[in-house]
């Protein structure tokens, strides 16, 4: 299409006049909306503009109407700080009025100063920069690999963050699965937030690294359409590796006294000096030339994330008290549900004979992608395949998806529908030592709002946890443990989200413990012991961390004289302890708390637990020392 | 040195038979060692057992009683896992008994399953993949732009972690500095944990890539102590730019039978295996050889990290309710400090205009780094520059802290004696939406033993905390807020760790308000509106929220009818609600908490606190519901 409306001069010339003029509209909007606003980023916008008016009206196919039609050329703009530049090309192409522009950065308008995923043409978030190219990633995939279509996926991509690393763990991938459907533009208008870029304007080193990540790299001038156009057909017509348009531009082109200035980065023009913009900027728009319409409507399709996650449910065959560590449970309840579910995929970092996800890989490899040591890059991914209707779970170490805790944040931003599985969680995972045990995951997943943390004890459970991971729209958190525990429930024992078991109880208890994973069978073998001297404990296994069952957990801690005890292989703050208290209080009870307090060591799983107070005599002590 | 002793070819020989000895004694001690402790990664320090030995034997200049001496060369096993050669190199040296290394992954041993900054001789923590280069361009930027002195830093990786993205933000920020005193080396051993490497063997693409970066490569065999020697020596003559040495190996080598074989990683071996390894591996050692001895001992040099940190305090000169932002009282602060103090190095990431480190930059040029728009590598380079003994403070938004997650848990097992400032925290950041907004940093820094977090809510308390950050040994985090916020405090005032400042209090309060930063003001605005009603409340500034003062708290929150509320710009779980109810647990207290429960908008900021329940009428409300 492009190529062929490229042979066509006198159409040309009309399109590349039309496409001068639409860029000059898209800056004159966005400096206007960031005036009305107060706040914004329009130079930031200006560099850009005419890649995305060329973008918009010169390249991508997609239905200005429907932005979330499956067979839509993808765009996703990674400098999301050019939103208002986003905004107002959605505004050219028809979805909503121009006016609507004037409402950006207002509390009650989904035109945010970032873009996020209340706007249907918002696919991720973005806004913390380096993370457009991961979704992007996940996007080409499912094209090429799951979904079969031939839409094309645009990531618009600033200067300053190619510095990122996520930039290039995502430019490693790309390669690696040869993504030619995928498009990466850098917009490299030499100037950062508070200095210039690193690089500049030395476009030979953006070639030279990104040819040196086997990419395809063409440069040219970022304001002038007609090289734009070429070089997106270029882009198109590049097989067997993804293509990166170095485009060298002007921050605040097109108002000659913001033009390449430092120190206009994120500031709106007010009084005399947006007057003159708005005038310069004018001159510069040929109304008798626009508007111009885009032509290139995919002519089938359907909405996608129009899916709301189905599961069939399996029972799982495990018998009570055989030795199963929750972490080969969760790969084999996964590899139920992928064989059940197509729309199930998996990302593994190079962990997965330990995560368990190996027979996965081994049995659905269409539905599995190896991501490589580079979690930021996996989490991303996970998010651009969410977009496309996938349900992505991502499993590593719970210690190494701290790595991606920024793509996780985004990720709950844009209420992604993405699953992801930590393993080898707290001391319990022994000689590896501190760096390889995962004692913040909780905090890191519950802190976010509308997650859902699963800590299951035994396969059963775990079994449990995965479907209804995949039955959930949302983001799920899986916790498992290296060690092997028995399975204490029946294969058909129910469970919910927000519930919890009380595995052990009588009438005469006199403390309720909340715990569960491996400590849940400390804390089994402490409530024994005390029963023998006649001592009675409730044992609660709060397998859902969140949401979690306040009022329910209350019943039970009331019913044994107020007095709970939570024992948790993770750090002391922001574990599930703290949640429990939070659910509590309100009440008048009285806690206390066995959790990691100091940096950890090597050692066995069993003397780790020891020494950091999670083993049955600590829990005895600290249960005497209560109800004394 | 090297390059002279290669002309002489009778020496030459010998080295390099010694060379080859070594590295055999090295693999046979770390299958003795992982063999002991019925696990660990013999395979990986078989692949890089004659790089180590060529650094330790033929190439480095250090004191081997001495791994602290500021002048000795730095090594960095940034593949941790292989750590029981690097245990066995210090051995071979004769820093203590080869026999220690059968404790290998004992409880009580600190020859752990990764290296730990327990053990003199590393610097850093590893064994999560990619990290060590960026500590190895924070002690290259040490020796080249602050200490200047001659010493080399040496980073040996693996091939697995290529992908990470943080190495390649540690590449790029290496050349930008010009780090010819910084080498590193790839161990590519074709293998990954679970699966062949990206690129395998295939050494034209790891040559693309850094090359690509700006680096001198040199391709070698990995295996050819001679070959080793003399890239070493070529590494050292580069000028202007750093080089890797991409040394072509295979895995478990030296083992015939486990030679480039897959799924013998992080495997020990015993029985039969056992004895064939160490039968095969003990006709490689020639003991007439060996031991080598280290010949280049630095003439000079002390020992560092002796450094206690040191403040001179000073009084800042504000005006009591004069409105200056916490972020730039954090900018006025730092510049005094690092007038006073040669040791405060600074830390950027493109964001210096809104964290208020620019004038810093500006005025204290040599003890300043920009780090570019790439967290991660800036956290790590602070851990390489307090293991030189500097004080490096890290400021960028607190959201964005979020992506260097991994290296604030890898600095806390090392007890890093790093500075963290993220900006920008809370709901009150505004206009610029939830993805600008650190809503989770208390969460993510708490969580970690042994941090303190300060949140001060005026600039005096925040001159304070950067003063406190310069004088605690150990890792600090200081939250600040976008708004301005008023003087409220003297300058003479006095704070302490573990702190917190009565407010408002009268002898009838009937509750007390627990919180800081921006919400101070809305909670002091909500006590004189109340205190008009006739309700007495206490206000409690919490500016050190860990360690947290419980005893203090408990006494103020028991004198006001055992009622606390706690008010947060933050999310609900994890942040410092969660502290003081756990300070608070053994107690019986009512309490109640206002902190962040949804993904927040674009908003302007006193919009968005009275959306998320922060502002003056919502505290007004919970009071008034608490107290009924």
């Amino acid at each position: 299409m492009v190529s062929a409306s490229l042979k066509d001069s006198s159409f040309d010339h009309r399109l590349i006049k039309g496409l001068r003029s639409q860029a000059a509209q898209l800056r004159m909007d966005s400096v206007h909306a960031t005036s009305s606003a107060g706040s914004g980023h329009a130079t930031s916008c200006c560099s850009a503009a005419d890649i995305v008016a060329t973008l918009f009206f010169g390249v991508m196919r997609f239905h200005p109407e429907i932005p979330r039609l499956t067979t839509n050329d993808r765009f996703i703009l990674s400098k999301g700080h050019a939103a208002p530049l986003l905004y107002a090309a959605w505004a050219a192409v028809g979805l909503y009025p121009r006016e609507e522009l004037s409402t950006l950065r207002q509390i009650d308008s989904d035109l945010e100063g970032h873009p996020t995923p209340r706007l249907p043409f918002v696919h991720v978030p973005t806004g913390s920069l380096g993370q457009g190219l991961s979704a992007g990633v996940g996007m080409a995939l499912n094209a090429k690999y799951l979904d079969q279509l031939d839409y094309r996926t645009y990531v618009l991509m600033g200067d300053g963050e190619s510095v990122e690393g996520a930039v290039w763990e995502a430019a490693e991938i790309a390669r690696y699965y040869d993504l030619d459907n995928l498009c990466a533009i850098i917009d490299v208008n030499r100037l950062g937030q508070s200095d210039p870029t690193i690089h500049q304007h030395r476009m030979e080193r953006y070639v030279n690294r990104w040819s040196g990540f086997g990419w395809h790299t063409i440069v040219v001038d970022g304001h002038d359409p007609a090289s734009l156009l070429q070089a997106f057909a270029e882009a198109e017509q590049t097989l067997a590796q993804p293509t990166v348009i170095l485009a060298k531009t002007i921050k605040g082109k097109g108002i000659s006294f913001l033009e390449d200035q430092g120190g206009r980065h994120g500031k709106a023009l007010k009084g005399e000096e947006l007057e003159n913009a708005i005038q310069e900027l004018s001159k510069q728009i040929e109304p008798e030339i626009l508007p111009l319409t885009n032509r290139n409507i995919p002519l089938t399709g359907e909405v996608s994330n129009s899916l709301r996650n189905k599961t069939r449910r399996s029972l799982p065959a495990y018998k009570k008290g055989d030795q199963v560590a929750t972490r080969q449970a969760f790969g084999e309840a996964l590899l139920a549900v992928g064989k059940a579910h197509p729309h199930v995929v998996v990302l593994d970092g190079d962990v997965k004979n330990s995560t368990h996800v190996q027979q996965f890989a081994d049995e659905c490899p269409d539905q599995f992608f190896e991501s490589f040591i580079a979690e930021q890059n996996m989490i991303g991914t996970a998010m651009g395949l969410a977009s496309c209707g996938k349900i992505p779970f991502a499993a590593t170490f719970a210690a190494f998806l701290t790595r991606a805790h920024d793509f996780i944040r985004m990720g709950a931003i844009g209420r992604a529908n993405i699953k992801l599985m930590g393993s080898h969680a707290g001391v319990s995972t022994g000689e590896d030592g501190p760096s390889q045990m995962g004692l913040e995951d909780i905090a890191m997943m519950a802190t976010q709002p509308d997650t859902v943390v699963l800590y299951p004890s035994d396969a059963v459970c775990t079994h449990w946890a995965v479907q209804e991971a995949v039955a959930h729209q949302g983001m799920v958190y899986i916790r498992t443990n290296r060690p092997e525990t028995p399975i204490l429930y029946d294969n058909d024992e129910s469970f919910c989200l927000g519930g919890f078991k009380v595995v052990r109880h009588t009438p005469r208890d006199l403390l309720t413990v909340v715990t569960a994973g491996v400590t849940l069978f400390e804390t089994l073998n402490a409530q024994e012991q005390l029963e023998r001297q006649g001592i009675s404990v409730r044992v609660i296994d709060l397998y859902c961390v969140k949401p979690i069952d306040a009022h329910g957990l209350y019943a039970h801690i009331s019913e044994t004289e107020g007095r709970v005890l939570i024992v948790e292989d993770h750090y002391e703050h922001g574990g599930f302890g703290d949640a429990v208290r939070r659910a509590l209080g309100r009440k008048s009870i009285e806690s206390d708390h066995l959790a990691v307090r100091n940096i950890p060591r090597s050692g066995k799983s069993q003397e780790l637990l020891d020494r950091y107070t999670l083993s049955t005599s600590s829990i005895i002590k600290r249960i005497q020392a209560m109800i004394q």
